[in-house]
């Protein structure tokens, strides 16, 4: 029987791990955050009363393995008119999530559709928005909001859903029967704590008897997590899950080439890693730039992890267990 | 070796016959027209510049051999928003066309897609746009405003295409190479003549040694074809393709409830056939009438012909040849 690897995020972090991972001879699933609520995801919702669809669609995207065209299909953007700025992929998903009267069924029926390898499954079907709000009290109305601040770094004093969501019994079953869960890379506030906040999470992570790896951003982003360091990150998580349950701790050690990191000082920095513990695996993680990027899915940032190195590491890591 | 069908239309009509073709053991064409300017394939075109998706999508659901969820994807409404009106179908087609830079690849593959039985072949790859200019020298525009006219029976000076298309030669291979020919039902100014005005389609029409069947509408259209009997339609026919070519005509004696009758009878009345030529095959074709209509295929007359009884005349006649 395969090693089961469950990773858990939302955004393009997810589809680099989950396109490399899909090679390996692993059972995978892709747990997703549904707080999503940014471009055409967030008119859908607002229009339709969907469910996010944005990052379910990359997870899908990333696990396909039908041809490069359906895969194009999927990324496509309308750019005129009252379509423009949709993502073909995301109308797929909303218009089955109509058809069918549910997202889960919606999310199955176009993994079919893509011929994926493994499941993606939403962290919850309820229809949740997140919130931060500031030391300042400024208060951050939804992922994109927060995505788009740059005063998180003034610190901050909650971070919530609202409803409070209940988890989908499918995610707690994949997180109670992994062999690797893995969260990261991704937007620390925006796609991996937004999983902890849903009820039911953080205590299957605890009660998981799998191995927890966490994957540490390449770079921080300024205004949001401006000087941040290993630790930081650690030390954020186990505030909402409840301990520091990483058992692995994959840091890049390579550095980008000079001119790829002028044209992003504005952005952010690397990541220092201030751990020295066994538990921290620290190798050259980093991906090729490509100036052509694919779709909208890697246009974020060039430097990027390499999906094949991470893929790597991580099919080492379960084979030990 | 099956016997070839091929049937050349556009719009409601071309649906009814396919789906009742499609159970039988024949090769299946369906001919396009390429006029289509209304709702959401006007939208369309005018939005995003491609060929219009509605009729074309229309004939393959009717031969998709897929899931009923399919099924009703493609033809699924959005309500809302910028998205209002569009059929989820016609948003995948005109994606394909922009993601593979060609409508005929996007007919094809969304095709693949729905597991279709046959062919679906646009009759031009030419933008083109209908005009009527009426008696009276009014000049309507476009396919939309001549099917909601309610002015073209005080006659018309002339019904073309501009600019003046070529025909998809896949069309005239089609048409060439067919054991019978299927023209109707369907709106004859808007569905069927647009495509004996495409270059070179009428001369393949009389040089197919094809049998050629023309199924006359079951109602006129009040201020359309108010009137009209099977030999003016043949004659309006005749004027665009040259000749009466017609070996078979399927005429109509059913007659539909009064009740039903009552709530058309401001849209229209009965076709009465005029002719009894031994090529007019008369037979009670009605088909049930549906109070609850699936998607929007079917919603513009309750009064229509049965798919089944259709097939099965024009299975006899194609086994006869």
């Amino acid at each position: 029987m395969d090693k089961k690897v469950v990773v858990i995020g939302g955004g393009t972090g997810n589809f680099t791990i989950l396109q490399g991972l899909k090679t390996k001879n692993l059972q995978l699933s892709a747990i997703v955050s549904m707080a999503d609520d940014g471009g055409s995801t967030g008119i859908l919702r607002d229009e339709l009363g969907v469910l996010p669809p944005g990052d379910v669609r990359q997870c899908l995207v990333a696990l396909s393995q039908s041809s490069d065209l359906m895969r194009s299909l999927m990324n496509y953007r309308f750019d005129n008119g009252g379509l423009g700025g949709h993502s073909f992929g995301n109308l797929l998903l909303s218009a089955l999530e109509k058809v069918t009267g549910s997202f889960e069924k919606a999310v199955d029926e176009m993994g079919r559709i893509l011929a994926i390898r493994g499941r993606v499954i939403p962290v919850t079907t309820h229809h949740v928005r997140l919130y931060m709000v500031l030391k300042d009290q400024t208060v951050l109305r939804g992922e994109r909001e927060i995505y788009l601040s740059q005063a998180i770094d003034q610190g901050y004093s909650s971070l919530f859903l609202d409803p409070n969501p209940v988890a989908n019994p499918a995610a707690i079953d994949e997180i109670l029967s992994a062999d690797l869960l893995v969260v990261g890379p991704g937007g620390l506030y925006t796609s991996l704590i937004p999983n902890f906040l849903v009820e039911g999470v953080s205590d299957a992570i605890k009660a998981s008897k799998a191995k927890k790896v966490f994957i540490v951003n390449l770079m921080n982003k300024t205004g949001q997590t401006t000087g941040y360091t290993t630790s930081d990150y650690l030390n954020e998580m186990a505030k909402y899950i409840g301990e520091d349950v990483f058992d692995h701790i994959l840091v890049n050690s390579g550095i980008p080439d000079d001119d790829v990191m002028q044209k992003y000082s504005s952005e952010g920095e690397l990541v220092i890693n201030d751990l020295k513990e066994q538990r921290v695996v620290s190798a050259d993680f980093l991906g090729q730039v490509q100036s052509k990027v694919r779709g909208d899915l890697m246009s974020r940032s060039l430097i990027r992890h390499s999906s094949q190195k991470l893929s790597e590491e991580l099919e080492k890591l379960v084979t030990h267990i």
